[in-house]
């Protein structure tokens, strides 16, 4: 399933709400729910539907693995009836997946090629920073850029998104946490991250990183061990890799990140980027307004954002 | 007026409610409001204090200036009339002034005599790093010390809540979008801290830092330049300093970051730590189980918490 958080057109100032995409279509995950419910002839529980599968993004993902079980009989319930109200995605604009996480955990340095293009050093335990809410976008915004920066660059990286709150777990049972995977793009001003040791001033400028387009359910992906992940600027392949290269793996980060720091559901864990970044050409292409980033990772799709002047 | 969110014992599993302490009474922010209302015959407010001064922390810093300028209406008639309800401090739990806000913001080195007992270097900008909420504990509560570290060190430090939502603010104005002042102790597990280019997973370790007591509104402390700021360890002095000696004094932070970061009401913004920190001397007296920090800080009062072992 691909949950995206959505508004329907000429509803912007309305809250997102939380629903999947099947082809070109958007269905609300609470209508679909209310509807299955109303046809096994469910009555009570379709009056309390409300309650158990949250509409908005924040209460979704509070109730963990309680929501995303019940989406999924949602969606399976929707793969068999067709006729369910639906809207068609060119009426709907889609939004972060998770708008409002408690923790962006962004990895750095995790992949080698990245780490020499760098010229950083390949680490002994994860590199754990962080961005804030304020730099989220969704997969229809545009990138934009801070007159603070002239050294914008991107980073395609493969997305966590935790299913159930996580404290001192084991790798073995670490995707059992996971609710889905998306794309990041780990926008980064070299100059402002760069200008002090601590990086977060170059991580998390205002409307800088995108993230989407949804989250592809670990029933899709059960093994994020091996997945291809690229990224393209104005068609031109920068980056090319796949998870396998990564150093520290996707179980290896959370049972890191979760015997120091509890992890909630909706949180966002990026997991690093490959090499091919422009900071590591020697003549560096950083992003510049009209600059179109596309980031492709196998078995979730594609996010695609332009790059803007900072409103 | 000092702010607090509070909950009475025995109902620890309810919500925080926001409040104020005056001597060793605390009222009820919205209970005050709606008395006042109503004895100035405004019924029809009365209805509505729910919405207009919301009982909930996240609800109440959301509004920003709306609900300070309200919580200080109410504070005032709550000085002038003796008789409104209210509870005795030994009935109720303080909590955390802001215990879900949507960014803390930490400035690293930006006390000079910290910068050399640190062997680090003057710096040029603010560092910025973060913490998350997972590290936050009020000023009741005890700070857990992880099995995952052995150099667990305190760090008191003057800090900013924001009442109003900033972006590209003059440090001229900057005061402005500012609700008050707590105190903070930042602190850092120096060996996890430092094992890595990046300090977050030293310094976000889950119930590890008390903030608090109460926000002493800008009412009472419209001047942040010449604070004294204090830490013991079980009675012995430990730093001692004052904000005049801050690299970047808070109207210059408030500008820096909100130039890059859009900061919202109720973010905290913890302006970093006088020399006499454990890392710094010369036989490091890192913090055990069962010592006892106390932070002063003029103006705002103290905050004291037990170091216990992680539960």
């Amino acid at each position: 399933m691909k949950i995206v958080s959505y508004k329907t057109k000429g509803n912007e100032f309305s809250p997102y709400r939380i629903g999947f995409v099947l082809d070109d279509k958007v269905f609300d995950l609470q209508a679909v729910y209310k509807q299955m419910l109303l046809a096994k002839d469910e009555e009570d529980s379709a009056h309390a539907a409300l309650g158990l599968l949250p509409d908005n993004p924040n209460d979704f993902f509070a109730l963990g693995k309680l929501s995303l079980n019940r989406a999924e009989e949602a969606y399976a319930y929707a793969l068999e009836n067709e006729s369910l109200t639906s809207f068609n995605r060119r009426d709907i604009v889609l939004g972060p997946p998770v708008p409002n996480p408690s923790k962006i955990i962004c990895i750095g340095t995790n992949y080698k090629d990245h780490v020499l293009e760098m010229k950083s050093e390949i680490p002994d335990f994860p590199v754990l920073f962080s961005k804030f809410n304020n730099a989220l976008i969704g997969p229809e915004d545009a990138i934009e850029k801070s007159p603070k920066t002239s050294k914008l660059d991107y980073e395609v990286e493969f997305a966590v998104v935790i299913g159930k709150k996580a404290s001192g777990v084991k790798r073995d049972e670490a995707l059992d946490y996971v609710a889905g995977y998306t794309i990041g793009n780990d926008i980064s001003a070299r100059d402002l991250q760069k200008r002090t040791p601590q990086w977060l001033q170059g991580k998390s400028l205002d409307r800088s990183t995108p993230i989407g387009p949804w989250i592809v359910t670990t029933k899709e992906i059960p093994d994020p061990s091996t997945i291809d992940v690229k990224a393209s600027v104005n068609g031109e392949v920068r980056q090319n890799s796949n998870t396998k290269h990564l150093i520290f793996d996707v179980p290896f980060l959370i049972e890191f990140i979760s015997e120091l720091i509890t992890l909630e559901p909706g949180d966002i864990i990026l997991t690093g980027t490959p090499g091919g970044v422009a900071a590591g050409m020697e003549s560096p292409q950083f992003l510049e307004e009209g600059d179109v980033v596309t980031l492709e990772i196998a078995g979730i799709g594609t996010l695609e954002n332009k790059v803007i002047a900072k409103k």
